[in-house]
């Protein structure tokens, strides 16, 4: 069995082109293993994993779950509105007194920054993060990485270009780091206001202008608007983002070629996708979704045989 | 195998007595399964079914979750409050995304009439409806008529009065389209302000007087007053319904006659029935509940069986 | 098989010293199989559990979660959020319903005093108490009595001290009944405002100094100041109690000897117990947690094989 080099997925950015594409083969046969009629393997049938998500998500967190009972592993779900949390526990006590009872390891989304890889210095159990914050989000990138490969055999000389908040998002920086390990060439398109001053540390174009970028890019990974974030002020208003950065299909019609459209959901329709785009031969959408379960089933099982 | 005429079950409108019938009798053969120490079999060995709540319900997804543990299946579990909904995205999009990870069945809850019969149309996966707002719930229904055919060996024939709020239940109508189907007599009896104005089109009995409706029936099906909706008005207030349309003991005992109580909880104790009464000899609630695994169990088995 | 003297665990009161080390015993065993390479045994296959929380708490339910899991009992959960208490519905009548679905144990926290033992004179399943009101939480007792057995070989003739709040902890009064029918000496140590009226009836040495109490004890069991619940004056001030009766490292050097520090979680650092003595060689807090899921694995076992 061929090994990660890390211990813990806390983010692209800790792993080698070749971490990534192992995971990538590896989701690959995991894939056929959930598309057969008996979709269970019994590969980790005596780890016990926590899902401790401090934020909700329903998406994230049913793909993990679904992807760890393929696995035959043992789950248990921590959810922080049920939690001792609020009672003014710190999170390292929280996450050790759940490790206390033998659980391997831990599938973990938080709000803050960072938390997964602080976390990763104090305890023994591997981690995988799920999302920590607007930082990384690294399965996402995977999942949308593999997405790309299985329709164009490969990642590299590919023209991504990702669209939208990029400032508040952890799927884009993921992405950014993925694609680039993988050989590709990355744009952000946007309003100025939602690009982050790091950006230009990035080493990725940068365009504002919506139509631009798409006859620049192979494809078009479209983040969604946070609406329920009230905190985000967005461009000037959420009529003129859609206006100026919403995509649709006669905008995708007016461009001589093929665009492939991925967006890691819940889509806002009208907002940032028109439906007639969302449901078209272009968009990928759902196969990203199932190709969710086998990419972090093969996470859980690198990392599973990962030594320390 | 015999199989339904049906894909999934949506409302007992859709079935034929046939259907019924199949769905009872395999039923029952389910019951024995879940009274031997062993209360496993492993017929759904392979299935992944996802319980969807978008309304709140115990015992309704307990017992779910209970049949489908019982028939070896893998559960996933859903509810609204942590889920994508909130972000805006529409109910088709959201159950498209869970089917994507390979789900093979939905068991849902919606408040509105008609979401499983929308969801139906678009997507592939089979739908058991467990409530879609005032209009159905079939498998409510299916457990009453087992728990009446279990009594008598048959329902044909038998005299079945629904009492109290027929208009805001979902348990009324689906009850009243089994009955009917099975060859029984219905009437509902409650306050005119709680009968829904197209009674008049469902070839039922109405009658407003609580004690000649008992005289009438074999059957009392008892409905539970929903004091958590504030919205609706009882006629014209709560004790003065308990005090024309509550039953209790000295009143069962003022007929010369057994009548079986049916009420498809929770109880209010005090409201609809008194206590003496939920607790008698003639209630079969607790048997209710035991049937509505079995009767669940029995409709899983059969839909997974389906051909498209 | 030897057995327990009780069909049900309400409270440590009920047991006899033969009972606890039973239990005891039994829990070594089951503390060997949760650190082999594979934690489960099929001891409880064919049985039914339901987690019954009425109040929420992470790391019991987890505990009893993974217990039940690790001996291969069916589980299913139920917390009152999601619940027909809210609709009215009785206790007794709630507990019905979910036995009628054939679950053949419920685990049961309440907030209020007495509810395991009063659904026990109603009820056939057998019921574990996870915490009632201030009243018991037997299983936290049972835990921690293995911990000091684990650390010392016997808990006869052991001093332990129980510090805090002793008025609203449920911990303490389980911990007291256990431990005096172990043979251990107990001494409580708290504000006076928060040691109950009753305590002179316990036959508990009482000590309102901290340093003396710790001059006095083996075993240090320091209860968690409960922040959340504002109804509770702490003496007087929060900042004073924390002055008076909060623990630190060099409190601890100035006494000539050795103490093991126990706490029940979730701790709030900084004002109980500060960090330099929680995270020592002193505590045992993680080896608590630890040893709560074989304890609790002793007692579904012992109870599952009980006659009636």
């Amino acid at each position: 069995m061929q090994h990660l080099s890390v211990k813990h997925l806390l983010g692209i950015k800790d792993l080698t082109r070749e971490d990534i594409n192992l995971i990538l083969d590896t989701a690959e046969n995991f894939k056929e293993v959930i598309n057969r009629p008996i979709k269970k393997v019994p590969s980790l049938r005596d780890i016990t994993i926590a899902n401790i998500f401090f934020e909700n998500s329903t998406r994230t967190r049913l793909s993990f779950e679904l992807a760890e009972k393929r696995l035959s592993a043992d789950v248990i779900n921590f959810s922080s509105s049920s939690s001792s949390v609020k009672k003014g526990e710190t999170l390292l006590d929280t996450v050790n007194n759940i490790l206390a009872m033998k659980v391997d390891m831990i599938v973990m989304r938080h709000s803050s920054v960072g938390s997964p890889h602080y976390l990763s210095k104090h305890i023994k159990a591997k981690i995988v993060n799920a999302g920590d914050g607007t930082h990384e989000h690294p399965t996402q990138a995977l999942l949308d990485a593999f997405t790309i490969k299985e329709k164009f055999g490969h990642v590299e000389g590919k023209k991504v270009c990702i669209f939208g908040d990029i400032l508040h998002s952890r799927v884009a920086l993921s992405n950014i780091f993925a694609l680039q390990k993988l050989g590709a060439e990355v744009m952000v398109c946007g309003p100025i206001t939602l690009l982050p001053k790091y950006i230009k540390d990035l080493n990725v174009k940068v365009e504002l202008d919506l139509k631009k970028a798409l006859e620049w890019c192979d494809v078009a990974n479209v983040l969604r608007i946070q609406l329920e974030r009230q905190t985000i002020k967005y461009f000037p208003s959420l009529r003129e983002y859609s206006l100026y950065y919403g995509i649709n299909k006669s905008l995708l019609d007016s461009l001589n070629k093929e665009i492939m459209i991925m967006h890691p959901g819940p889509i806002n329709r009208g907002v940032e996708l028109s439906s007639d785009v969302a449901d078209s031969h272009h968009s990928v959408i759902l196969n990203q979704v199932e190709n969710g379960v086998a990419v972090r089933m093969a996470v859980l099982y690198l990392l599973a045989g990962a030594t320390e």
